[in-house]
């Protein structure tokens, strides 16, 4: 049936609504929460109805910005073609799921289209998602999965070789590493295309942390003009569609707190972009996501797997994750000491080790000999801040841009010792939750700068911290959870008592792992 | 923040949401898709957040019609509070679950009311079941949810004893027994308030059966007056709110195919009316829902062992299913079936046998001797039909009502025997769906009249069944589906291959236990 389009600039938070009148919801056959195809010229998608008695005159359909903009529509009064929405045969493998079955690539590819497509309704893919982390998946099936997300989304091509690639599972705070790797890696002739993710539950994503320098909302073609000219680039994934399946599992896994298809989604971007060498840095230890070697060293062996069977070669860097790396977290703290570190003008040791290593390993991986020290040299050297400043220009931003000129938040305070001794300790996830409070990621200004890292000794009124905002509320509030203490340990020696349990309490949101 | 109210006639089919001017919203710092709280005197729902852009100017909101029910609002122009809701805490026990844990009543309570109040959203809920599906629940669980459903609904309160109940797990077509046990049990002084489902799967539910009867859509109050002047009743579940949390669960289950929440979900109901003594009939066989008597057994054992612990004592009918019961499937065909068995003018054997069994155990298990020749001997002398005419009258219906009084479908076919022989199998679920492509259960006079059952012998050109139907179209299509075969077996003897199997054939929608 034909119905007339007006728009009203409703929003569902990303999912396909129209609103039809009732008799005609009830001529189609269709109730509300029912699918319907809406199709636009060679244009179709699949939304959700709700019915409305008074809005909406007959024969006409009102369209969320969701649907207006899948099908590219313009303007009021054209017609769309609306029929319901045929069953989809991908729930009958996800019910295979559910009794435990192992899944095949065409079963596991017809859901992930249909996910795509949205025709399955929100119940089943969290059922999807549950089962697949509940009964679990085998390397078969996550291949598959990874392949079918590929197979679902863009691919970027580039006709040179080796195409490398570096990714991080996250955990640790103001971890820029990506913002030193990329240019190093660029700079000795290899390819990295690097897309990267805004922060979910962290202080700074790598893309909001290269955002402060640069616009990082590219297209693919964009993409690709960028890394075609310099061998690199550091965007935002979720402009890519790299693997758009993965945008929607994560919608039902964030609040589940589950990842199941943690494996698959990474390496379904890496398999994306064409990646043909790739290092993980699993960061590992106390406050980290992953907590033992063990653990570590058990999810590299799955890594590399995984990789086997896409064709990508991987190797894993299992990385110290007890305190941040480097000094700053906050998206334009974090982007100011990078571009500190490639200008010469700072030294945080741990940063340029890690970010070094992880060069050297995929230099290495390249058959380049000594390739740490390369690594090295090139950062000394300033053909890494050179190559930074061209990836910069060509992603559109300001290539001659100073650390002065990033701007960071007024509100700030400083947190002074109390005591003679050492940093004994820092809590990765109570340290980010004041950055978060302080507005950190969204105001990119907010955030917090280490003067003083584990290790290090102490005298009394030796500033700890600088805690920066944007809103003085925020500087406030982020300043009475630090208050609370748990942040930052002090003390000449180790306690023996770690913490006292008392009544059972209520465990704190883990982290989400990084994509 | 207060809004000022606006109604669009909008539905969204049981969900409750509302739609916020974009503004608006952003002040309440909730985007699309985020939950508030609706406060309108001293009740409240919890809402999901669409926002707009033009339809709506700053302080209002457009209620959806399941929010206006929720909040009883009569009319426009009135004024809403807003806030934001807060995180549900119930989430921490799904995340629980999903990591295999088990479950305590608190926090089980805590789950339900949230599913309850519209607090968690589908992801959590699908997340929710799919746990419990796939890492299963205990009967401690199992006991807690029964109790948490049964607590945050409503209750019957009923001054006597002993309160009876019965409940088919269902499965098989033409099941009328509801329709027979109520009256011979409340005929002999038990009280037996029966709340009972439609159909979702099958071709009449009892509350369907029974609405061709009487009105079945009763308030709770309205169901205690009938209970108290006639010792019985046979109304619809739906209108009661007896376990509401399970009416959503339900509406997760269905699509995925999985029923974890079975047993507390029939519990609960049976706990909520207070009954005292329940048999379970678990129809069994080829063609039903458990398959073997060893499967019966043991899902036998699990609900009397559930009754225990809720105070319930519970029998089990482990009930013959191969074929249906009685000659009639069809809402109106059914009643009429009853009602003629009732008046003592037609005597289908099975039916007739499997109500009085039924009967029988439940007057057994109230201490009366001779039970069952006592339910024989009800029915028999007309006093159970007596009763059936007080509960009609007292639920609002017309006491006088005869057999020819129902209407059935005026579209008629009879299809004949083609062979000599025997009827040597009927499959239910096809039967079903052809008398649900004949219009059942919505046409009320659609369905399926048997003529032939199986073990009777045939001669070519005996009618075997008549299809019955409001409209030829569907009487077509379920004539077109009953040629395809696989209904009904004739034949000579039995014959040794039973089908070829070549492609692999996608699994045909399997029934859903009836609740």
């Amino acid at each position: 049936m034909k119905f007339k389009v007006r728009f009203l600039g409703l929003e569902a938070g990303g999912k396909s609504v129209i609103i039809l009148n009732k008799e005609d919801a009830e001529d189609l056959g269709v109730s509300s929460l029912g699918r319907v195809r809406v199709g636009f010229g060679d244009r179709e998608v699949t939304a959700i109805v709700n019915t409305a008695t008074k809005l909406i005159e007959e024969g006409t359909v009102i369209i969320y910005e969701e649907v207006r903009r899948a099908l590219q529509l313009e303007k009021e009064g054209v017609h769309v073609n609306i029929e319901p929405a045929p069953f989809p045969t991908s729930v009958y493998f996800i019910r295979h799921k559910l009794r435990g079955r192992k899944l095949t690539y065409e079963e596991i590819l017809e859901i992930v289209k249909d996910v795509v497509e949205g025709n399955l309704s929100e119940i089943e893919i969290a059922a999807f998602v549950t089962a697949l982390h509940s009964f679990g998946l085998d390397l078969d099936e996550a291949t598959s999965l990874s392949l079918a997300m590929v197979e679902t989304g863009n691919t970027l091509k580039l006709d040179r070789s080796p195409i490398v690639d570096k990714h991080s599972i996250g955990g640790v705070p103001g971890d820029k590493t990506t913002l030193l790797v990329v240019p190093i890696v660029a700079s000795c002739g290899m390819t990295i295309p690097k897309s990267s993710s805004r922060a979910i539950t962290s202080a700074a994503g790598t893309a909001d942390r290269a955002e402060v320098l640069m616009p990082v909302g590219l297209s693919i073609d964009e993409m690709r003009e960028v890394v075609e000219r310099t061998n690199g680039c550091v965007v935002w994934g979720g402009s890519l569609y790299l693997a758009p399946a993965d945008d929607i599992f994560v919608k039902v896994e964030h609040p589940l707190s589950i990842d199941p298809l943690l494996l698959p989604s990474i390496m379904s971007k890496k398999k994306a972009v064409g990646a043909e060498l790739l290092v993980i840095d699993i960061p590992c230890g106390r406050g980290t996501k992953v907590k033992t070697i063990g653990e570590a060293d058990l999810l590299a062996k799955d890594f590399i797997e995984l990789g086997r069977r896409l064709g990508i070669r991987v190797q894993c860097a299992v990385t110290y994750g007890e305190q941040p790396v480097g000094y700053a977290i906050g998206p334009a703290l974090e982007a100011r000491e990078a571009l500190s570190v490639l200008m010469g003008d700072r030294q945080p040791l741990d940063l340029i080790d890690k970010a070094t290593d992880i060069a050297g390993i995929l230099l290495g991986m390249g058959g380049i000999e000594n390739s740490k020290e390369l690594a090295v040299e090139t950062l000394r050297t300033g053909k890494a801040e050179e190559k930074m400043r061209e990836i910069i220009e060509a992603q559109g931003g300001d290539p001659e841009i100073k650390p002065d000129d990033i701007e960071v938040g007024d509100e700030r305070l400083t947190v002074r010792s109390e005591v003679d001794g050492y940093v004994l300790w820092i809590d990765n996830t109570n340290l980010v939750e004041v950055a978060r409070l302080a507005g950190a990621p969204k105001d990119k200004g907010a955030g917090i700068l280490l003067h003083k890292k584990v290790g290090d000794s102490i005298k009394r009124g030796d500033p700890l911290l600088t805690i920066y905002a944007e809103r003085s509320s925020k500087l406030e509030r982020a300043l009475e959870l630090f208050k609370e203490g748990g942040v930052i340990g002090l003390g000449g020696r180790v306690e023996m008592l770690i913490h006292e349990v008392r009544e059972r309490p209520i465990a704190k949101k883990a982290f989400s792992l990084e994509r």
